[in-house]
């Protein structure tokens, strides 16, 4: 349950490959994939265009105006991680810039997922370090009262346990639960694999109501078409 | 007036030659031609850089969650227009992606203006196909509940009946009643014919104060300068 | 105090040199060289890519639906200065477009600030004119109540007197009182100088944790890792 | 369609049985009565516990900042109206108060609907004025600009034609085309003589599951109850 | 982990002794009482005045725009139950009303949270059902799709497992853990003996500064006292 | 200027007799006297039906999650005294219970203006303690980062300096500087002399566009009356 002042250091991440299988999808087909369910709220946007990352997370529940667990997050990363960071309440203060980012590369982390606020955007860019965050402030933070690291914390509406994997496009960011993750990805790729006979149908004029058998279900519903 | 379960097959589209004028103007100025009246509200923007529109308005009235009469309203899309789905309460779940878009680039419609999400944002931008939105997200839908397609909706603060032109750029979306396209695509003819030289003024350093002949209307109601 | 229908024509402009300082850093450093005061509130967005802007503001404010102290204003515009608008109620009307940005420019203006919206923003782009603002609305105004310029207003949550330096980036909006520019950017100068070593060293590995001697005062503060 | 700068002298009330049928129903048995639609946005809420309001709609559309049109309103109202204020953009800005209520009840107005603010909201209570807003704030609004009065309007995501019944309770707003009135009325009254005996069974502890046969539809849905 | 369509018929409910000794204590008292955790967010409000809640949750995930699970919740609700409704998506859809209310309450449920609307206030005011909700709207619902009920739910971004105790106040709502309620319930016990001394200490004008010993902290700090 | 870490303990309030005729009249007239400037945000409300207060200020500065300046302030309150309550950022954290208002009314604080969130307000109405506030939330604070007392601050968009009279009722927060508190009350009394004439003659049925001569006026600017 969430308690404040706890890290714990050991976490089980989901299976690699099942992570680099998910990483080759979107994040709408994933939450199909996983049957429509977690997705966190869609006021998360990348802070750059093109920003994308999948990774496993280590999560931060971090306290309002203060970022200290930001730092003893870094050293539990572990190349292919992710840090997801949520606050304790509503927050869009700037808990993360240019300096963090730099240690959380260097220890291998592929970006950050945060319910507040970023800042040092246009570094970040050009440091290709993916932030999907609620707001850019260059509001700062101090270092004074515990948070913890790898609970479980609920961010932006979505649960996310320690070692899930999270996936974030431009169409937002998708949770999938650590021990979901080879059945999801192949959910995913199956679900793909419809696509593009779908598509070519739909690029060759064929209606989704004949395509998915629609027009009886519909009159059927009761609808009526009038001139 | 606004009812379930209708689908209008014919509607009467402004005329074509007014909606070929209409699409030279920015929304600013069709704005003003008409009075200053006939905007959607300003959370609607363009899901991708660059994104502008122009076409006659299919309606569509969605239930939440719900995108079945997006593929109702395929059927109806002609070449030159323009969907336009509103949902009968506030919502942000992403009704449409780029299947759909496939189906209705191939019918020949110019895009999509929706007062709630949308998804695969990166795809609709790789196949041009502009969309105005209340948000972007990857949450999906379900096909089970009737809307209506082609009756009056209220979408974004705006009411857009079937065949209304819609001119859509980065400074928003405009709403042209049918019957005044060709009245409004004039004046705002007349009304960009006056900016140049305008422009040119200001550009010399010419004061609006003056321009305007602004200086005895402020001082008479009651403009103090003080040093 | 804040009175409608005055206009100061004098004011005191911070030092030119400090605000060519300020201008080479962004605005998260300078808000914690002020001690983490003075930022706008993140609402404030630049209105394209890569804006950004540093001058000394012309304060003015506006009634609602209302763009008539825009013109008032151009005339008290110098080389570099900012314009910071401010209205006496929320709004998102577009009191701001090419044209008055022509006019702004040929002043001398490197900018707009504005608690509401702006229009016309490809021109405004293509122009090179920065623009930092509460909302994108086509939206047109009138020119009928007074307000007043160059006197102190809030603009987005931050208190502006006029002859203050504004810098604004993709971090936001800050505010420099003018007695202190000269202070804010030697602090600011110190404050990046010692970022670089900083950097090095968290590129090198090293964590914040050990840089900045935090694991003592984290456990005094009863930090528990567990297994 | 909307113009500014127009007041219509004649408009066509609903029937005036229909509205007294109407008042005595809620709001969400009309909006059931209607099919699920004619309901404003659930940010408008009565200005003190307790309002409740039906009548005829006399439409006004207002500019922000500016109440001009409550007074050229003011003369079209009847005896068993109620006055729908939209605005052309979003505010909040305190547009109505005790004097325009004492003037408005003067004409015989049974209540105001306004998409933005109002004050004195202690003496309209003490008057038994009700009025549904989206924002109590004491802002004062000038008298300068142009709106219209009884054209259809937008007000709250609701399409609003003069004459049309308004009905307002806790629950919200809904809005009743003039043409429908007797019809929903009616609807509504066969709606609400189903209800005691349902409330009847649900009291005496029979399930909606039962009730509505919703067990093997739930189960053809594919619910599956685990223990 | 989040999935559609299941219901869970067993859940182990908080000790019924300890929900009856938290239902003393205040939320405020209760989130101390948790070291400052398990709060709703501040949107979910109490329906009427005085509504006040302390039960053991049975958890609903609702689809948008669909209260079918509501009816399959009812049947598993027994006394002491509060229901606990999630959707899968922001709304505030009307998913509950009078009829629902005489349901639940049958089954001795004692309230209703929901991340979402509800209407029949009035009514539900009278039969004193408590609701704490994020809105009011009679927005009416359907009856087509499956979520589920029973399953962990993050309801205005607070972690709820069936059987855990939820008590709401006109402070907001808190979660407890079941396994913890008693701790908790002792805890909360615990720091409101201590209130009644410091409340008689403040009365006697005793300032904080002094009770809690925070001169030398403050002046550790830095803190600078002026004339 | 804003600068953290700052107490200032020598204030000059408004005059007395000042404060006591502002407290005669309501928020909106208050405004209205000052030339319709002064008013906070409208988000601002009261905690409870019926709050009510005038009093000089004494301005906080808080950090966010954090009320150490709240026992800092508690000093500083004298007779009379309002606590104006302003953060670093946007919150809805709790800063503010029973305890500290006991304090508060203890030293003889009439109330609490804070653009943030407060609890235990059931405890706060039965004590007559009023509170306008953005939020009521449960959620704790800590006591770990400085602040400022009595310095200029901006609270929910409008400037405070220590010693101005705060007024507030249900129409909202209205600021008066203290330099002007009599010229205030003076306006405001006459501006109240006026309305009961005025409302008289609207009971009467006198229209405002007879009484106030706006049949002109309105034709001048364009009005046209249609059938």
């Amino acid at each position: 349950m969430t308690q404040l002042g706890i890290v714990k250091r050991q976490t089980i991440r989901a299976d690699a490959a099942a992570v680099e299988k998910l990483s080759r999808f979107g994040v709408a087909t994933i939450h199909e994939a996983m049957g429509r369910v977690g997705l966190m709220k869609p006021y998360m946007r990348p802070i750059y265009t093109g920003a994308r990352l999948c990774g496993t997370a280590v999560t931060i529940l971090l306290q309002p105006g203060d970022n200290w667990m930001m730092h003893v997050a870094a050293e539990l990363l572990q190349p292919g991680d992710v840090a997801v960071a949520a606050c304790t309440t509503d927050t869009t203060d700037g808990f993360f810039g240019d300096l963090l980012a730099t240690s959380f590369k260097a220890r291998g982390a592929r970006g950050l997922i945060i319910d507040g606020g970023v800042r040092d955007v246009d570094e970040l860019e050009k440091m290709g370090f993916p932030v999907f965050a609620k707001a850019i402030h260059a509001k700062g933070t101090v270092k004074a009262t515990l948070g913890s690291v790898n609970i479980p914390v609920v961010c932006a509406g979505a649960l996310v346990n320690p070692g899930d994997v999270i996936v974030a496009d431009t169409d937002g960011v998708v949770v999938v639960p650590a021990a979901m993750a080879q059945a999801v990805a192949n959910a995913a790729e199956k679900r793909e694999s419809f696509e593009g006979e779908k598509r070519a149908k739909f690029e060759a004029g064929v209606l989704g109501l004949d395509m998915y058998n629609m027009r009886e279900p519909l009159a059927k519903a009761g609808l009526k078409y009038i001139d």
